[in-house]
């Protein structure tokens, strides 16, 4: 008989879900790794893993809060400046007993305050600290919301097509129905509105209810930033079909260009008229891991509900209470992250210098990466506008794609593979992510050392010329183009 | 037309659940907190909260690896001791990029390997590192563990009455169905096994699967030690009845008696024979918010897998994936509790020092805390052997469980209620736990500061003469006892 651990027996839902940032690819990584091999870990937007340093001012705060008794000790200012000081004693002063003690289930509420203010500042509109909730990474976060909404699989959430595999990776667990929406890539990325009802009306026809809407704003894996337009045509598109809008926003820091800069769904949600502004159900996504804090060790993030029933409101935090509290460091990285510092400050000038040099150096790396792409025979590739991500496409030779067959694996999976194998890089494949038919792609983070990046291009333009070579049927083994 | 995050199309599963840590008596504690009354907050074992001073070491080397940049500071020595330096660029040296990377979903491999060798000293049998995953905190991996198991509202999990509601509110959020089992309170609250049998056959006939069985040892919010004849009965019967033992062995370093020493499910069951050593299925949890750490706030926590196959593993992996890391910081404090300091090293004796006056304390408080509810009028209390609470019963006469009825209360959340406006006391009442019918209890913590607890007693005391005084028939109402 089964035991309850047992393969067999175990929830369904468990074993459906994939979640390929971490799949195949990089579990061959890792082996790889272990057997000595140099690998360049580009699968996850993990910063601080490829030499990013930490910024300086709050990883002195935290360790002042850390350890407190630091603070009556007469040499500390030996070691930290005089504002880290004076903002580590207010932090300690709003806890309920220091970092070791649980705070309310939705984070202190000072810093949900100071969450409130900057995004009051970003948008120029009031927001309720209320109805704002501190969460161990986003991640967390959009799973809460995600199980408060999914009742069955006749809910269907719809998410972008290519996706952060989050998404996927929750609806499925919980129980709901995935809804693609295609991104066009050959619109930069954008939305198709058109796509979008297309979408619904598929979903309706097979018992579907549609209950809410994903969107990744800068995009992950695609990079894009969607326009003011863009947004608003899906916010009332949202409102005409009663969906909730979850919006990921957790790059919008990771900004590379002019022309489109990032717009919160919830400014342009409270720009609009009656009763859109009052009546849309919106809950946003921030974080502390992304920008140019990548502080992704420390889990921290937050959403803010915008129309949201209190009741609802309650339910939430009925449910955030079973783990007791968000992680109560991470709640002071996101404080600092929300209300940094001002012009006058001692430390500021160091502060918006180690800022600004990792956002200058990641523009310059997304730039390195788009070129180097666009370079490469059968490779074509977007901007990385924002975010984190590049996405080139490959178009895969047909020989490669029945080579792939033989060897039991999707295309880009056996192409991301082989990539590894010859050059040390771990990506992921587009199909993680979800693509059209037909077409492949491979996600890769701009995130290596900026010195580095020229030969990892290089090394990756090799590969895939002698990739080409073996699969493009103009090589040597004298087998004609299919 | 209904929205997505209307209260009426919620998830009904969210709706279900119930947490009564921070139920309705948390929630007016709170309310009486903004207007000024002074509040005992025991609702929640949060030993910071009530003025436990954290571990000095463990926060010094936190602090460093959190600040690196000190460790190239001339200066560093004047704030931090030479072995918490060490012990901060050792942990450093086994991240992946300092604590601001992710880790890998797991756990850091050195600190599982460092949490198996502490397993293996405890229990005397090896532990494998690749089988103990760290957590956000135990809550997390409970959560975790269950959504593996549980399929739908067939699948039945053996919890013990009174329990800790982590475990129904999780069963309930995710569909499955809690089979309660009675914990005996006069033998101690002990377990009787044909009360298990009985559960087990009376799920059978209503066409549930028992599938699991939670113990919590030492107990919360029963506080009592399992006597080892106890553990080998149930272990027995989890092996003959195909059940998966979760072993929630979170206060295992808070004993404060010597006849019943902590012993893990893991040792005992390593010490039966074939099959059942390595047939019967176990999960062991652990964290830093408990023992003389209470390092609640940082959110720490592993579970360890005894006898789950690669494959279910596996499985747990990959969903552990999607959160991307359990938080690094935390993930530190667990390597220093598994691995503490060692006769010798320069901070050994202070922190064997500090460590001890708090297990002390705790050991005294226990006394007085039981002493002081025995003393009182209709009440009584077994002896906390274990854990952090005491779990008096309380003997309310009917003309109070009449008055409660016409307030539309349960007759102990209208007793604590009235406790908390009397006194500032915040509790949580037995039905939170569960209890047997027409059974009354209430749940604090033994953690007020130990100068404070013979006016908190005198305190509880005063209000219980009084409200016994005007219930029981006795006063000067005039009133028969009914």
């Amino acid at each position: 008989m089964s035991k309850g651990l047992d393969y067999d027996t175990l929830n369904e839902n468990v074993k459906k879900t994939a979640y390929a940032v971490r799949g195949e690819l990089y579990l061959r990584a890792s082996e790889l790794q272990k057997q000595g091999k140099k690998i360049i870990f580009t699968n996850v937007g993990n910063p601080h893993a490829l030499g990013q340093k930490p910024l300086t001012f709050p990883r002195q705060v935290v360790a002042l809060c850390q350890a407190p008794f630091l603070l009556d000790d007469p040499n500390v200012g030996l070691l930290f400046p005089e504002d880290a000081i004076a903002r580590a004693k207010y932090y300690l002063s709003i806890t309920s007993g220091g970092l070791g003690a649980y705070s309310d289930s939705r984070g202190l509420p000072a810093i949900r305050q100071e969450v409130a203010d900057f995004i009051e500042r970003r948008d120029g509109y009031p927001s309720n600290p209320e109805h704002i909730f501190l969460t161990d990474g986003a991640s967390k976060g959009v799973m809460q919301i995600l199980n408060a909404i999914i009742r069955n699989k006749n809910d269907g959430i719809l998410v972008p097509v290519p996706q952060y595999p989050l998404y996927s990776a929750a609806i499925t667990l919980l129980g709901g129905s995935l809804i693609p929406y295609y991104l066009e890539e050959t619109s930069n990325w954008g939305l198709d509105i058109d796509d979008l009802h297309q979408s619904v009306v598929q979903a309706k026809m097979k018992g579907i209810t549609v209950r809410a809407m994903v969107i990744i704003n800068p995009g992950n894996p695609t990079g894009q930033c969607l326009s003011a337009s863009n947004i608003n045509q899906l916010l009332k598109f949202c409102f005409h079909e009663n969906l909730v809008l979850l919006a990921d926003e957790v790059y919008q820091q990771n900004i590379y260009q002019n022309s489109r800069p990032f717009i919160s769904a919830k400014k342009m949600l409270l720009d609009m008229h009656a009763p859109i502004n009052t009546g849309m159900q919106l809950v946003s996504f921030h974080t502390v891991s992304k920008g140019y804090w990548g502080e992704c060790g420390q889990r921290g993030g937050y959403f803010e509900m915008t129309n949201i029933p209190s009741q609802t409101v309650d339910e939430i935090y009925k449910i955030s209470s079973i783990s007791l509290s968000p992680n109560v460091p991470a709640q002071i990285f996101m404080g600092l992250m929300v209300n940094p510092l001002k012009p006058g400050d001692i430390s500021y000038q160091k502060f918006v210098t180690e800022c600004n040099a990792i956002l200058e150096s990641l523009k310059r790396r997304a730039h390195i990466m788009t070129d180097g792409f666009n370079s490469c025979r059968n490779v074509v590739c977007n901007f990385t506008e924002g975010a984190m991500y590049s996405f080139p496409q490959i178009k895969l030779p047909p020989r490669a794609i029945e080579a792939a067959k033989k060897a039991g694996k999707i295309a880009d999976v056996f192409y991301c593979l082989k990539l590894l194998e010859a050059t040390g890089i771990s990506t992921v494949p587009g199909s993680g992510f979800g693509q059209k038919e037909g077409v492949f792609h491979l996600r890769t983070t701009i995130l290596p050392p900026e010195e580095d990046m020229p030969e990892i291009m290089a090394s990756f333009k090799k590969f895939n010329n002698e990739f080409m070579q073996q699969y493009d049927g103009t090589g040597s083994s004298g087998y004609s183009r299919m």
